[in-house]
């Protein structure tokens, strides 16, 4: 313990920015220091220029975080999105002019059953709204051919063509589309891109085939081309998804390098031991992230850290709007 | 409030069973009371005979709770296996001999990492035993014909038939095959055997392409036929994957039932809006539970949980060995 | 790493005793793991003999605890009980005849109020029981003495002895009496112990004054004559009084020895700072836990752990009923 | 559900000030909406003039908020502070000018334990240096009449008074008393403070008594005397104590209003069922929270929630300054 530094009280300011904030934060304690921690990471990422993984789980879209993340594409504060099909389906759902509403969470849910208003939490939608974009995923999906497997980044590239033409507001995979930024959807089966999918093959015979490990290739391949930084917003399976790159390089092509920048923002915890709350120490006894990884795990709702987060680098004025020459999008 | 129901102070005995003690908490408060209710219901649906689904998410092989799960398997209390791909690949490491460790949470992890020791919270395995573990995966694959794709109740059905000949140990996958209980697992692209899948593909164009939808579909018609009841440790894509057949049973066959009996531990909350920790009132305005489900949601890492649950159900002496016509299995 | 411990899977059987999934449980990962490693340090302090302090915390008696607590007053698996007001008053409110019931924790609040129904998560009391149990406070407090601070060791050992008379079931005061095992409570005055002194003080003018510094001397006294280990169901105050026994006994005596062995059954967690869920290994820094100390750490709900140790020690038939010798009890 | 209120995305700007942000908040959902809500219920409180008791518990001082909390006392944000001890002893340390350092949560604490130096999570001090701060507490103490028991608010009013003579900087303590916001500690000798009086009276014999009862008489008459709000950084005795208030005051003067605005920062959550992390809907069944109160419960780390929410307030330019007439302060 050669030198110490203090922890410097942080100061209410009427002049502060939320980048000072932040910036404030990070000589705090606890999560708070985290959060500080974690702000200056993802600007690290950036002036190094390192290919950013970002995983979403959780139900962020629902939640209001899809301009954020709008943002985050448009600006490439991000690279390449992995996500959960609830949040990708949530994404369509609003780019086509519906909404989510708000309600007490305490609310009666044999009533909202009645009413046919599906709740999230202290959010809902109606159902029928839900049907109508099933139906749009449907659609969309006989324009697939069964006897060519898609990886899911080609499935949302091309439903993000076809969306930026029938959209009421931007979502992420309409941004996506336009900036060239691959999404991956591991479990798209696992969503109500599954169930419309599914739905289309028991009623006209016409089923989609998925080429998840494809999937799996691809971003192997891009962990391999380019030094990685990543973000995750919640676990599950966009977490170990991207984790997993890293360890099929090392299979693949020898040797291991790792992540070399890595935030997480979860409501999960080390000590029940599973992937989604795990530390980034431990990932790096696997070589998941590298030895000499910067880091920063903070334990919060991310409807409170992406705001703040999103806030603060946008008044970073770091500009990296150029796109990466991705391969394989259409 | 027409009627009290006094709480009872729980009295340790020396002669109490662990069904006695389960039996006894459900008069207890808080979680205590949660695992009682969990212990009855599970008991309820063995007892109407419904079809039970069983979600299972987090690390819960490596944590030691693979014979557990054969035993439910064995002793079909439960009828199909929803899993996460980690689950059944450190399943089938186990199976073929290989072992988890016990190690401290605090150890450092460059330290690890020099040894090839790849950690999970407190347990490691030797990364070059799991390696071994990926070229079984592999040397199957190549059996499997890239033109047919399959389920993953068939990958794993066909995997169990050849783990069983050349297992050390009983695992989920080989109890399961010989027990003609489905396997799903729906996210099976993020985890070593999509890492497996895709070293094969990349080394030798061998790609097995897998039929998510049809996944989809056969779970779909699984929760149509039968009254259901769901079981979930933790969250993630299976207790989403289980949830949803309702939800998928309700646009294509139109009406909603729900599944009837609902247990989940987890380490999740409610309040991160997430579906890994929603509550099953939740889930019923959505119409995956029934308005008139028997539903407990314990609040506890299943590693407490499963041993005792598991431990009471042996001491029920319950017996539903017979298994269920299941149509898709080879 | 010289030598390897093998998880080895947990194994339901139906002749298994509480006391036989414990042992089994030690051998799994995470939160089972700990559970069952804090079964065998419990029975470690029972055979070394040390002196034990319990802290507790959380409603514990309100949820079903009490018969427990006296268990373990009752056999001596423990010889000092640290505890909330809160908890001592449920149990007078119990000791006298009264109960608590059992709720939907989604009720109706307004309702309940309208009833006047106290409601604690899933559990209730009628207000009007809790006002008599104030008033039998209140007739005990007007025997003290206001010229004679009384230690709230005293206070408890004193109202044990009127409420033993008076009991018409046993409670922790009651058998802590009998049993010698002397109370303290450290934040005494914020509890309905609190509320029926001050509403006492201010209809009669007659204002009981406590000796909280010689509660500190005196369990430093405690501390410093015996070794020692500690229990903490929940953090609070309990918890941190019989900590900083150690840090006081450092200050007067010189020296440090630390508890030397330290369970604790909690619900929070390190990562936010704070006293109630930091680590045993945090508390060895300061020299409150011997740096030799056995350790276990419980991330569970009481009402889980404590039916299932509790049970497991009433099945080792270990004994150690002789009172030792507290001097400050009357 | 006659309205409906769509959630409003987030939209990330470079000229949003923090207040921007958290009103931004309030229409998304999860804890970043109730950290929204948090802020409007904080102005609501100041705008309606209501008496606002501030429950302060987990370490927040050592981890850097001790300015905030001057902020608040400073510009009346809060009318009277309820307080841990250590918070408070932690608060004289830096006042003295001493200093909490930086460090790694997962430092060897074996090291740290031979380096004299206390950890608190990520955070710690010297031990020698909380040494002079007892000796500091010591010598104040024996300034007090043993024989005139003093409630706390004195005590920290006269150790206010004396701090404010020798500080370095500017605490908690010290612009208490020079604002006239009393400090309670309800769980005083649990904490250095009780330390430090129980080596004062085993040293000397100066054995300084503390009048708790009057503690709670004089809340109880605040809460009496005033319309009121309360505010919650974390649980524990700080929270029951103003809770309480409430139903002192309906026992002593009949009816019941309880506190009309309620907000809660915590790492608790409900389904443990202790009163720290129990909802505000639980209060009001005790009339503890009035039935028509304003409330939010905001599940956060109280170090990413605090800078956040006291920038936000210093950029209402709300002002507050003129001290309520608060009649037992000396």
């Amino acid at each position: 313990m050669p030198r110490r530094y203090p922890v410097c009280p942080f100061e209410p300011s009427s002049g502060a920015s939320v980048k000072d904030v932040l910036e404030g934060m990070e000589r705090v304690s606890f999560q708070g220091r985290m959060l500080g921690a974690a702000f200056r990471i993802w600007r690290d990422m950036l002036k190094a220029n390192v290919y950013i993984f970002f995983g979403l789980a959780g139900a962020m879209v629902p939640a209001g975080m899809r301009k954020i993340l709008v943002f985050l594409i448009e600006n490439r504060y991000l690279d390449c999105l992995v996500a959960t099909g609830a949040n990708l389906f949530h994404d369509l759902h609003e780019t086509l002019g519906r909404r989510h509403f708000m309600v007490d969470p305490n609310v009666d849910d044999h009533e909202m059953r009645e009413q046919g208003l599906d709740r999230i939490y202290d959010t809902y939608a109606p159902e029928r709204d839900f049907i109508l974009t099933d139906h749009y995923v449907m659609d969309f999906a006989r324009t697939l051919d069964p006897a060519q497997p898609a990886t899911t980044a080609r499935f949302f590239a091309l439903l993000g063509e076809r969306a930026d033409r029938d959209k009421k507001e931007d979502g992420l995979i309409t941004a996506a589309w336009r900036n060239r930024v691959p999404i991956y959807c591991p479990a798209i089966a696992d969503s109500s891109y599954g169930i419309a999918l599914a739905v289309l093959a028991a009623k006209t015979g016409h089923k989609v085939t998925l080429d998840l490990v494809g999937d799996v290739v691809e971003t192997e391949e891009l962990a391999a081309r380019y030094r990685t930084g990543v973000i995750y917003v919640g676990g599950g399976t966009p977490k170990n998804f991207v984790q997993q790159t890293e360890v099929t390089t090392a299979i693949l092509r020898g040797g291991c390098r790792g992540h070399e920048y890595a935030i997480q923002i979860t409501a999960d915890a080390p000590q029940w031991g599973g992937l989604s709350g795990c530390t980034f120490q431990e990932a790096q006894s696997w070589g998941k992230i590298s030895a000499k990884a910067k880091m920063a795990s903070v334990h919060a709702d991310a409807t409170i850290a992406l705001p703040i987060l999103a806030s603060g680098l946008a008044q970073t004025g770091i500009r990296r709007k150029k796109p990466r020459p991705v391969t394989r999008n259409p």
